[in-house]
């Protein structure tokens, strides 16, 4: 049995800790029962030996699994990740919502996708990641009483997303401390506005409209000025096409999206000009989660 | 000629300045050439002497036709105003878009709609209540560059509005003066989740899910400690099959969302409980400004 979940770009512009979408860019994991437990990673996190034993995956799905079965068994685990790892492009949340899939799973239960995003959430507090991982799409949500409410809308099939990824890892928890404590009334007003605004955008795909919604005054200055390079690669990518350009999670990753006629004019420009950074052209995903 | 312009309930719960919509209530205009001008006003601000001498509408009436035509004329005015006074549902907005559509129709100009939004903006600065006036529906509004950028959502006619008008007036003005100078991050976050999840409620329509969409810790608050009265409004509301509950605007109007087949049974339940209060049940409106 294979388990697939997309990368996600969240904290959308001004939409910070509600609003993200899903990429088509996969992290998957076969799982099979076995007499020994086992685990493979490749693609992304396979040098790093820590990972196969102190890994965030197994730890989730063997609690669940243990408490669903009563005991635990051996499984051999084999992962495929194309996600990078703590770039703002939602690895986490893949990891968190495939465990947990794979241990409903695995226990024969049946796969609830809100109960999974529940059950997510209690791994990471903040609904924008998971919420479009478990749905695809582009994903508004809040959580109430400890569970995620989320209104999903699919993304334009004539639409891309430019992916900038700096060789450069950045700490959700570190960059959630440069946050400021205080935002002035006016800031507060502005964020609240743009990012409902942002919202309609994608939900009533007037993307033309997304370079005025997409602008924010809580999160992204801050943690640009970490890697200030990011603002040219703000600046570039607005100049050529971009309909919007966002610091993507709490970053380092930066997330363009794009007309697909204007998409390879657009990571030509990308990659002439950041020859040094990761570049994907991407289209989006509008499934989640997904078991074959 | 007659124009109509509908009340509105802006400041939607967290969509503080940004997020508003359309009531069958209004204001109507009837102009006619004439020798002499002359002003009479029927309803709402009849019985209000000073209206007839210094109207907000006369003046921005005759400055935009003096400034389109290059002199004054006379005119017979007969107003209709079924809209509260200073009561936080758009009258000074219904005033605002009359004024500007009779000036441009009276001048021969076609009138656009777009048009007449941006020209509104420079008498009121926040869009909430304009834009619904003119366009009908929900409304969720951005300024840029001194225009307004709004998306509309038409509103479901299976919903009606119950709207608690208190006997006392709020200024706008004084009532942005009890606004808090700073939130916290963690309020502002909320505002915004709120405001953007609100917005896809209504985009959506996912009505049942507005309750929890409408919280705020903005305005309502501070504002509502004015006439404490309205936390048993609003109490009353909820617990009566209200989809949402909110301040109307700065208030002193409250503003309260049901489905149709449960507008009677709220309607008779607030009426009851506040007897001192003037009560409506309102159907929404969905075209905004209209000539006849």
């Amino acid at each position: 049995m294979k388990i697939l979940v997309p990368a996600t770009s969240a904290n959308l512009g001004p939409g910070f800790d509600c609003l993200g979408l899903s990429l088509k860019l996969f992290n998957e994991v076969e799982i099979k029962k076995a007499s020994l437990t086992s685990v493979s990673i490749n693609g992304e996190g396979s040098d790093n030996v820590y990972l196969k034993k102190n890994n965030l995956f197994l730890s989730i799905f063997h609690g669940i699994y243990e408490k669903l079965n009563g005991k635990r068994d051996n499984f051999q685990f084999i992962f495929h990740n194309n996600i990078p790892l703590s770039r703002g492009l939602g690895s986490s949340s893949a990891i968190i919502v495939s465990a947990i899939s794979a241990a409903y799973l695995m226990c024969d239960m049946k796969l609830d996708k809100q109960n999974i995003l529940n059950e997510a959430l209690k791994y990471e507090n903040h609904p924008d990641n998971i919420a479009p991982a478990v749905f695809g799409g582009f994903v508004c949500s809040l959580v109430k009483d400890k569970e995620v409410l989320s209104i999903k809308k699919e993304i334009d099939i004539n639409l891309r997303a430019i992916v900038v990824i700096p060789n450069i890892t950045m700490s959700t928890e570190k960059n959630r401390q440069i946050l400021p404590k205080f935002l002035s009334l006016s800031d507060s007003v502005f964020n609240l506005s743009h990012a409902s605004f942002l919202t309609a955008c994608f939900l009533e795909k007037k993307y033309d409209l997304l370079k005025f919604a997409s602008e924010d005054k809580l999160h992204q200055l801050n943690r640009m000025k970490n890697l200030p390079e990011l603002f040219e690669v703000q600046k570039c990518a607005l100049k050529n096409k971009a309909l919007m350009s966002t610091l993507s999670g709490s970053g380092s990753s930066f997330f363009s999206l794009v007309y697909k006629e204007d998409a390879q004019f657009l990571f030509e420009k990308m990659k002439e000009a950041f020859p040094h950074f990761k570049i994907k052209l991407l289209e989006f995903d509008n499934n989640g989660l997904e078991i074959c």
